[in-house]
């Protein structure tokens, strides 16, 4: 009887524990796919987990582009949507500044308005003009017309890019992931094309406000699931870019972009977020406190100074070289960093540029950079 | 020998009369000249002189631009530069908001680019482009050949133009003469075009930053010159306008862009100088009680309370309605317009856009915008 029913019982576990294998397959073959190589270079990582550092990690906002001449050189044979679709050289393209200049973290070779693509809207990048869109939102049905429906699934060419890249990083640095923020990406969904104000976007949120609430609506959702889906392909941090926030006033902010990134700060919680809303230097306190995200970026326009006040030396800040600055001699860039990083201190702080790094700075510029920092004085953690 | 005495007086009186004319034939030919009709409206020269007032004064930067029918009705047969060149058509298109909506200033149609024309830049408007510069400075020696001379005599048809449209004006409003900032006007200067970040300006200025002073030199030089010829002129308030102050980080700000709009307001100081530095929220405390203007401009990302706790509600602020908000309704436009004046209070205060108004926006909407100024509730001076 004890047999008959130990026997029962393990049957009934083996069928338990093959139903509960059957159930979590997709997760399983996941955690297996991304049996990742160990991280040996965790600076960034302990730094946005609030940890005392030997010295602030860097790394530089558009670090795999035009300045490097490798990069260049894939770009001859390729388009540019060629190059962010096709793993293998957004894998090669993302890993260049890290074999080249040494930073303390990849971030992926991709596009910000790889969303609004996967949205139904048509982006192609015009030489000399920067993004185009054929069909942007005219009306108030186009607007009603944009549905997230499985975005990630749409853009797994990224994900394939993530999970190359990070096997390829070989643990040398974390990567990062990334999203345009839903008001930036908004911007170009209505504009249609890059714009110094923006005001067709604009006019169009002031005069339609229902409207562009659904598509705001609809890019938050579509930006959680995208970056959760990067995260599972192997991120291990990613950054939300507001880059056209400043073009609101902070009650348009308030009202219009600052909810969207509360919502997915709050979503996207399964490693550190950066959020860089450029321009909103008026939001600075509401970013670091209210949106629950684990660093902030600023722009060359906030001293360290008021950055740190405003934020109460609480928070991980992340910048804010001018990236013209890049342009002085390396001697020069070298003792602004290291004056920079003086004055943000070493502690919590990611050192980084203001905004993107241009084309024609010279690699030895953009290394003297990193190299100032690389040097800054090392302290022993206590 | 009295009387041979009194002839000899008489004679010696009259020769020195006819010195003293001859030796001021010029003054007194100005002041003659300038013999302009009596101000009806002073509402604005009375805010900027400090006074009280019933209400805060009204008008709109670039207000006599694309929005209006009747200038794109002059817009068809004559080139930007065309206009800017004949005064009888620079008057024509300055008073027609006057007729059309009834501001409280008028603001001479011109261009902050005639300086540098007058420099020896060439400069031309390429439709849906904006300024393109032949010449722009790209060279250590290109720099220093830019030198200050005469250019107001080079300018002279912005004079007359302000003449003959204060006269026209027949006291209607005054009028308000402008000039573009030393640091706005090397942006495009050596960038050549217009651009979102003036990344080649701003590199130049770090690569070879004795040349770019020389050029901020001779334009600041220029642009105190060619603001006070506009004031001997007709002009009754001048505005300068940094358009690109954002550019910079707070720390270039003060090297580079305040000393230039110091020496400036040090130095106009004939009538009331209004100062509008675009982006620099970071600056507005040195802007108010450093340079010595009589008034301070806000774009749109400064909220009332922070404009006036930073200036400790001493200063006369102009602004800062956005723009694309006059794309809203007639009535909200109304709405958030008074919301503004309580914000701001209705005393030191000028309305205004926080830029420039925008193509496209209605009529009936900038006529919202000025009559929800002029409407708002009148309180008797104490």
């Amino acid at each position: 009887m004890q047999r008959q029913a130990g026997r029962t019982i393990l049957q009934s576990s083996l069928l338990q524990l093959a139903f509960l294998i059957f159930k979590n397959l997709g997760q399983i073959k996941n955690s297996m796919k991304n049996a990742f190589p160990e991280l040996k270079n965790d600076l960034l990582l302990r730094t946005l987990n609030g940890r005392e550092v030997e010295r602030p990690p860097v790394w530089m906002m558009r670090q795999a582009g035009r300045y490097l001449p490798q990069y260049m050189e894939i770009r001859k044979k390729y388009t540019f949507f060629e190059r962010v679709e096709t793993p293998e050289l957004a894998c090669e393209i993302t890993i260049q500044p890290i074999d080249e200049l040494g930073p303390d973290a990849a971030i992926i070779f991709s596009d910000i308005l790889t969303v609004p693509q996967a949205l139904g809207i048509d982006v192609d990048l015009v030489k000399g003009k920067g993004p185009v869109i054929d069909n942007p939102i005219r009306s108030v049905d186009d607007a009603f017309a944009i549905l997230a429906r499985d975005v990630p699934g749409k853009l797994n060419h990224v994900m394939e890019a993530i999970t190359l890249t990070r096997r390829e990083l070989n643990g040398r640095v974390p990567l990062i992931g990334f999203a345009g923020a839903p008001w930036t990406l908004f911007c170009y969904m209505v504009q249609g094309e890059g714009s110094k104000n923006f005001a067709k976007a604009k006019a169009f949120m002031y005069q339609h406000p229902d409207a562009a609430r659904h598509v705001m609506k609809e890019l938050t959702k579509a930006t959680i699931d995208y970056l959760k889906a990067q995260v599972s392909a192997g991120a291990q941090v990613v950054q939300l870019f507001d880059s056209w926030a400043g073009l609101l006033g902070p009650e348009d902010f308030n009202e219009w972009a600052m909810p969207c990134l509360m919502e997915i700060c709050d979503a996207v919680d399964e490693v550190p977020l950066i959020l860089f809303a450029k321009g909103s230097w008026y939001a600075l306190e509401r970013l670091s406190f209210k949106s629950g995200a684990a660093a902030v970026g600023l722009d060359w326009t906030i001293t360290p100074e008021y950055g740190r006040e405003a934020t109460r030396g609480e928070i991980v800040l992340q910048g804010n070289f001018d990236p013209s600055k890049l342009m002085m001699p390396a001697d020069e860039i070298k003792r602004q960093t290291t004056r920079m990083i003086d004055r943000f201190g070493p502690q919590k702080y990611i050192a980084n540029l203001g905004h993107g790094i241009l084309p024609n700075i010279p690699v030895d510029h953009a290394r003297a950079f990193i190299d100032a920092v690389k040097e800054y004085e090392p302290r022993k953690v206590v």
